[in-house]
């Protein structure tokens, strides 16, 4: 196996699949055209990612709303966190680059990196089909996943999210308030509490060590919760 | 089975999420919260149809770029193609809808039908698995690939879509050239002729009842072929 394979656990069929995954097109128009790069399985790749993940996130928030859902995959699958997991395996160092990209640094560049990443995933299904790529990916994601579970994930406006998710139910924002609800703690520790209220309801507090901040954990719990109490 | 079942090939273990899928918010809305509607299942169902169909348009235009398939898809998964094949297996009479969508024609809007389209593929897949929801959607869009095998898209603007492919492979517009190369036929059923030339090379050729669609016609076929000539 190689050490790529090593890593994601997943040994090749037809390695010509990987190794085209790990190819960018800067070194196969570099060599000619004979030559394939990674782009075609890219596609690929992040299709069945974007549904497996998709399937995980359904699964995992049963009582959650259709929009919840597409930005918390959004979320798991941008650039951002596949560079993550191309980095945890990696992936740079595989990567087969064209010159020009070599010597600025392409390797380490993260559109290339996030790329290649949905390219491998779009060569193991090619390879070993959709219950393989399924378990690469959920093994991949785990602690992606497992955040998602708590409720961290890379959105970081909580309250945008929540009032599209109201709104998209038909709720004016003008019905959701985040109403101050005291502070605790020292001059030098304060912790500031607030209120949401939707449709003059109390849906969730929140806390933190800015009203801001109280405001979107208090929008966070909301959009975490089942959705019967909204 | 019952008449949606026998129109899709495929018998629900779960008859409760074929329900589901055929119940619009409306339904669930008027009946209280107890009762699901198929927006969870559209957003699965969305997911694996793009990753299917792009599968197919993958191992069906080996040579074709990334841009291209992506254009593909889009155009074999959008609101329109969704409607016909939700058409064709009368999925309006299925539905489940609230009083106001059911006076308001909402049992023959496109919209509905192919949300409802799509949360019965969510809802084969969650039943039934992903083999099962592939051959459902590979036999429902049948007609639509091989529509697409023969370059019938529903892309209108070619030129566009072929504009954008060479830009992103980096050719200026500037570079593209539509050359009209004469006219045949009698003054009342002319026919005129267009060669498309990329970078002073000619790529495709294009004939039409007028200039403008003898230039997506050479469009259309420079985007079906092989892409080495490009």
């Amino acid at each position: 196996m190689t050490d790529i394979e090593k890593k994601i656990g997943y040994e090749f069929r037809d390695r010509s699949l990987l190794e085209t995954a790990l190819t960018h097109s800067s070194y196969s128009k570099e060599k000619g055209q004979d030559e394939g790069h990674n782009e075609r399985l890219e596609y690929l790749g992040d299709a069945f990612l974007d549904a497996i993940i998709g399937e995980a996130l359904f699964r995992m928030f049963p009582e959650s709303e259709e929009g919840f859902l597409s930005k918390a995959r959004a979320s798991l699958v941008c650039e951002r966190s596949l560079v993550d997991r191309a980095r945890e395996i990696d992936l740079g160092a595989n990567l087969r680059l064209g010159y020009g990209e070599e010597k600025t640094g392409g390797r380490n560049r993260d559109s290339i990196l996030a790329d290649a990443m949905e390219a491998v995933i779009g060569a193991v299904y090619m390879d070993g089909g959709f219950e393989k790529t399924r378990s690469l990916v959920l093994q991949m994601f785990r602690g992606a996943l497992k955040d998602a579970e708590k409720g961290h994930f890379l959105i970081t406006d909580y309250k945008t999210a929540l009032q599209e998710e109201l709104q998209a139910r038909g709720i004016n924002i003008s019905r959701i308030r985040y109403v101050d609800a005291g502070q605790t703690g020292p001059d030098h520790d304060k912790v500031f509490m607030v209120r949401l209220e939707v449709c003059g309801k109390t849906l969730s507090q929140g806390r933190g060590k800015s009203k801001k901040q109280a405001q979107q954990n208090a929008a966070k719990d909301a959009l975490m919760r089942k959705e019967d109490v909204i």
